[in-house]
């Protein structure tokens, strides 16, 4: 390996709101979030960026899991019972805790967009939007790992990930 | 908007390596990287994080754009002649420079992955694998933005992201 950068630095553009308040029982994927809405608020520094945005149908939300838990390199995800490599799972315990979900674009009003099929918690700090390309995003896999064999059926996430956030008062 | 937190920072985890050296000529996406293949060097730190991935026949990179240019919130992408908001586009100028791509698993041997459909720069951070998983992230749409109605074909980037690099010397 050649010298990596020890640190690369972001700044939220914005902040997604859901009805999700806690990570127990927040869908686990837009794909098991039919139904469920909510709204990106874009900070006004960036607002430009969002022009020819709403004649996309799908966006990718890129955001940092401020909720996740410490990271770990093995995981149980909810879709299965036995332990996988992080990078191997969509578990949020990542080394670097990014989250990317394809929701339904609904509507663009100055800062603010309407989504719909989010499987993200309330408060979650926006880091870049792209729109969704079939070209690009879609593909149709034979193989989907250990997926393929999981008899776990579940929409919604459990108790695993409920760690406190880190302004949230111990007692409530 | 609530108080967003100022910075937040990420580790690289690994390495991409790729046979394309300048910006320039580099595929603008996996789909049009047919053939072009890479290998992914894993930091040995998060070498556990791998397991099981293998079994998946195509994964996400998520890496720093290291070579973008500067950011700004309106650019005329690859695949256009006009100006979009910067969210509306993959261009890679962006406010955090975020880049993902679905390729495709060749292998896993130790800390090495080999890759195939790489629109990816040599030497780029890694920053996270993901599996795809075609129920999560294909979708087929409709409508693509202002992409239904451009005229302009092109499978590589062009001249507009040259920047120089950091480490890269002024002359050559």
């Amino acid at each position: 390996l050649e010298t990596l950068p020890e640190w690369l630095r972001l700044r939220p553009i914005g902040t997604i709101r859901t009805s999700f308040r806690e990570p127990a029982r927040t869908p686990i994927q837009p794909s098991r979030a039919t139904g469920a809405k909510g709204q990106v608020q874009i900070d006004p520094a960036y607002g430009d960026g969002l022009k020819d945005l709403a004649v996309f149908e799908r966006i990718w939300l890129i955001y940092w899991l401020h909720r996740a838990p410490p990271a770990k390199l093995l995981a149980v995800p909810f879709l299965d019972v036995l332990e996988h490599g992080i990078f191997a799972t969509r578990s949020p315990a990542r080394p670097n805790p990014i989250g990317i979900s394809a929701v339904r674009l609904l509507s663009v009003d100055g800062l603010t967009l309407q989504v719909e099929g989010v499987d993200i918690l309330d408060g979650t700090p926006l880091l870049d939007i792209k729109p969704y390309v079939s070209e690009f995003d879609s593909s149709l896999m034979q193989r989907a790992g250990w997926l393929d064999r999981s008899a776990v059926v579940t929409d919604v996430a459990d108790d695993r990930v409920a760690v406190k956030g880190p302004d949230e008062p111990e007692a409530e």
